[in-house]
């Protein structure tokens, strides 16, 4: 029995048949343009729009069964063959992926549902699902040849995309905007990243990034304007299919900035549809942003084929404050597609919802995360979702990796552990009437 | 093929040969009573000593295989087999278990090793080690009757024991010392627990503990006083000979406060070795703690049976805060079985280190993890390691959950993008020299 692997990808060079790279080219997602993907690639090199990896699933279906991968170890590259890794290339890797699908009956019973789902991705290294994009970015871009890398972030990209950077042994450097949680920060700065500040939003993070990236010749790891994030987030539409059976839920609802995930999930099922592992429709896919940043909520309502720039971006969910997402014209393309939709919340609610989530399932989740809590209150009341509809929200990070929310104080006991003890009793009684 | 199991090990409950129980009874670590396991129990009710839960290993080895526990899901119920769980208990469960064991090659280089590993347990819920233990201790408190839990806490344990206790439908109380980092207290909090500060150490607030439970009739969770949390830390034990391919390595570092994993490890690899499925000696076991609280160093080499009351503790590590560990007897017994040792590391060593293994393998890990990475240098110093020694490191939690070492400020950029990518440029150019 061979061992689970370490980082260096061991379970899989054990195994001569899954180390080759399935992918057949890298495609533009607008104008259809090939591009080889054994180069560093960034986005379309005839009209500049978002690249996708493609792959040869007439090999990849008779090179491995659901009952192999089921003897693989946890993390997400047990799904090698539909990642974007070369021949023998191993993996930049903390172990990232195997996130847990956890049943919410609790939360379920609040909102009146049956069967209601989180997929809790801030069990992944530092906390967030970022660690799956940039995990496999930072892979392909050192494979290929990238002496250094450049990320503008809200916060959690930034943290995920300096601890790979450490790992693989390139330096990075990071620029957030001046309200970033000071914890991604020092998240960044612990494992070596140089981090930089800017007024404004992770979009003018993004300009000094482009510039920065040409000036040092190091390689920009910009939402989308790589091709491999999308390949890392796409993991989580596998694992979906997987934990559930082979199967789709009706709903998903998904915390929406840059849309990486949302334009992954779906990548995912289409995958293993054309390989035969899963069929009928896509769930319909619901994009979840924040009132003080929701373009891609406003665009769906407008039926705008893109989106437009949000003015004065706001909230206290970093992760949703991107206002001029680059794969606005794709995301939006999704959400009409699956018949889903788009949601903004409010901050009190997004707040009231991270509480309950707390006490009824005892998840911490990121507000990004709790905003979805919110959204589906809001779908049931519209009927939108309906009491047997299966819902799976994606909770995207921890929320130990922001400031709380407002909370009491706690009680501080005085006197010896005897009178100590009188004031819990006291306390725990009058809680209880 | 079956799905993966939500939190109500929907898995198990399909195969009927993994929903009895196999746990024979519940034994006195010091005298050898045995009690009923199905009834809720503290500590040995002859002499009061530390109880531990025993299997019957021959219906264990015939009732699943190495190639059976491989097709199953991750998390740490995969080895229900060896958990104590009833006859058709459903566990209390987050998706805690099967974190990855990574390989640590920089790091390795860097104390001139071969084989270096570190178990990241920051990957649970809650971000540390502790959630396995609570998990399991409240799956069975809730299945015997317990009405509401309570708990001493230096910070983690607290946490975890809100959010289960939350997950199980329990009321928490969690009483911590002041000097409690503030990110537990929020995490106890946002899940609902009632948290209550005390001047001192855990041993103070466990005191209170002690006289509250009482007085409220709500069950008392500390470490080593119930025999569960013990079982849930074991399956650190079963996943690391599992992914290490059922072998063992050759010393196995842990950060010691209450040494339930220090406990727990080695009993999950002796039960392995009952039921076949490992061979040959224990690592050499190493407890690490803190110069300011180290009652475990002073007692294994003062050739003592057991700690006394370590004077004044004082540590920047909260984990490793515990002056009077009620398990020190055994903890004693198992460093000096297995030949193994017990090394107390300076403040400013524990800061350095965790700069150390961020920067070389991208991990930020808690304070209490880092100390190991300096126990380690000693150790190599002394010979006690050697180039070709494989050891094992325990990081038993994420670096997140407390407030970062000191870092320097973020850049702030100002300007046009132009002049903010100059600005990028000339720091990274100026780092490079």
């Amino acid at each position: 029995m061979e061992p689970w692997p370490g980082p260096g990808g061991e379970l899989f060079l054990a195994n001569q048949e899954t180390v080759m790279s399935f992918v057949s080219h890298v495609e533009c997602t607008v104008c259809g343009q090939h591009h080889d993907a054994h180069r560093l690639l960034t986005v379309c090199e005839k009209c500049g729009q978002m690249l996708a990896a493609r792959y040869d699933t007439d090999r990849v279906r008779a090179g491995v069964t659901r009952e192999a991968l089921r003897m693989r170890p946890p993390g997400m590259y047990r799904f090698r063959e539909l990642t974007p890794l070369d021949d023998l290339e191993e993996p930049v890797t903390l172990g990232e992926g195997s996130t847990p699908l956890l049943a919410l009956p609790r939360l379920a019973r609040h909102f009146g549902l049956d069967r209601l789902w989180a997929k809790d991705e801030g069990q992944n290294p530092t906390g967030s699902f970022k660690a799956r994009g940039l995990g496999m970015a930072v892979t392909r871009a050192r494979t290929l040849g990238a002496r250094g890398l450049v990320i503008p972030s809200a916060g959690n990209a930034g943290g995920a995309a300096a601890v790979y950077g450490a790992r693989s042994g390139l330096p990075v450097a990071v620029i957030v905007p001046r309200a970033t949680p000071a914890g991604a920060i020092a998240e960044a700065q612990i494992a070596g990243a140089h981090v930089f500040t800017v007024e404004g939003s992770i979009a003018d993070a993004g300009k000094v990034v482009a510039k920065a990236a040409r000036a040092v010749g190091w390689f920009d790891l910009s939402t989308l304007k790589e091709p491999y994030r999308l390949e890392g987030k796409k993991t989580m539409g596998l694992e979906l299919a997987e934990q559930l059976g082979w199967r789709m839920p009706d709903v998903l609802l998904y915390p929406t900035g840059g849309g990486t995930g949302l334009v992954g999930i779906p990548k995912g099922y289409e995958e293993l549809k054309a390989i035969g592992w899963l069929s009928g429709p896509l769930p319909r896919i619901y994009a979840i942003q924040a009132e003080g940043c929701a373009p891609v909520v406003k665009a769906f309502h407008d039926g705008a084929e893109n989106t437009e720039p949000f003015p004065n971006p706001a909230t206290n969910a970093p992760g949703l404050r991107v206002p001029s997402p680059f794969a606005g014209r794709q995301m939006l393309r999704i959400l009409r597609e699956t018949k889903g939709g788009a949601v903004a919340v409010s901050e009190p609610a997004i707040v009231e919802a991270q509480h309950l989530v707390a006490r009824t399932e005892g998840i911490w989740a990121m507000p990004e995360a709790a905003a979805l809590v919110t959204a589906l209150g809001i779908l049931k009341d519209r009927g939108e979702v309906t009491r047997d509809t299966e819902v799976v929200m994606v909770f995207t990070g921890a929320g130990i990796k922001y400031l709380p929310p407002p909370l009491p104080s706690p009680v501080d006991l005085t006197g010896s552990p005897d009178e100590a003890a009188a004031t819990v009793q006291r306390v725990l009684a009058a809680s209880a009437r």
